[in-house]
């Protein structure tokens, strides 16, 4: 409950800092990291792929580097198409650390994932953490430049 | 040998982008990285914390994030005293996309550790990635807001 109670602040448009000050989140950024999480929720490798930048770099455990949007964009509808049937039920990123530099900014979060597959299979829980360096392109949008992911205990 | 080339341009001051392009790394940060490989290669915990900011994450795999120098230092000590007679025998850290804006920066790494066990066993390789998001302190050092790190494959 803690943690829901946590991701509501968050979509209310505050963060909680590494050491539990509540401020506000930049403009701008709100609105990326609200997409970026329901882009994920509904699986809409469209809508994910429009937060990336064309010189984004994704770093994901056991794989290298995935460097470019073109190369993530194929890596994303791979994942997707080796899983047909499967859906993600619930999708909480808990945003903390934002800062912002001029066009720049970074914030990490705890994630929650939990993917329903077919054949009514029990869900399945994917716990862990992100940390993401964002760049505000020339429309002014903030774009993923680089994203690293990895698990994180069940607790 | 490619890996060990390149290693090579970074001791030199110049970074490879995500694209390939070389460019010099900025002056502070060239300084930061060659002391980050440094402290991991000579287990020097001490110097390893010296490049931490007070409100630091380190965001590890299968774990929670560790928020906070204090914290962090703890943990490092921990892992250093379970395992005693290890060596790291080799660290080659070759970074990419270094980013400034002001006083914030951020670049990612892909990582190699040759750690020598004692007894005479076998030498163990990690390879892995890296992702660091730095902050120019009031003393003018580059320290550590946010550190992350997941596995690669050997090849």
């Amino acid at each position: 409950m803690r943690r829901r109670s946590l991701s509501a602040l968050v979509v209310a448009g505050l963060v909680v800092s590494a050491f539990g000050q509540k401020s506000e989140v930049p403009k701008g950024l709100d609105k990326f990291n609200q997409k970026f999480t329901a882009a994920v929720l509904h699986m809409d490798n469209a809508e994910v792929m429009s937060l990336w930048a064309e010189d984004g770099v994704m770093l994901l455990p056991g794989m290298a580097p995935i460097s470019g949007k073109a190369n993530i964009a194929k890596w994303l509808d791979g994942v997707t198409s080796r899983m047909p049937g499967y859906r993600v039920i619930r999708q909480e990123d808990l945003f903390h650390a934002i800062a912002v530099s001029g066009d720049w900014a970074s914030e990490w979060a705890t994630t929650l994932q939990v993917t329903q597959p077919p054949g009514g299979k029990p869900a399945i829980e994917s716990h862990g953490k992100m940390l993401l360096v964002l760049h505000r392109e020339k429309d002014g949008t903030w774009r993923i430049r680089a994203e690293m992911w990895n698990g994180s205990p069940a607790s």
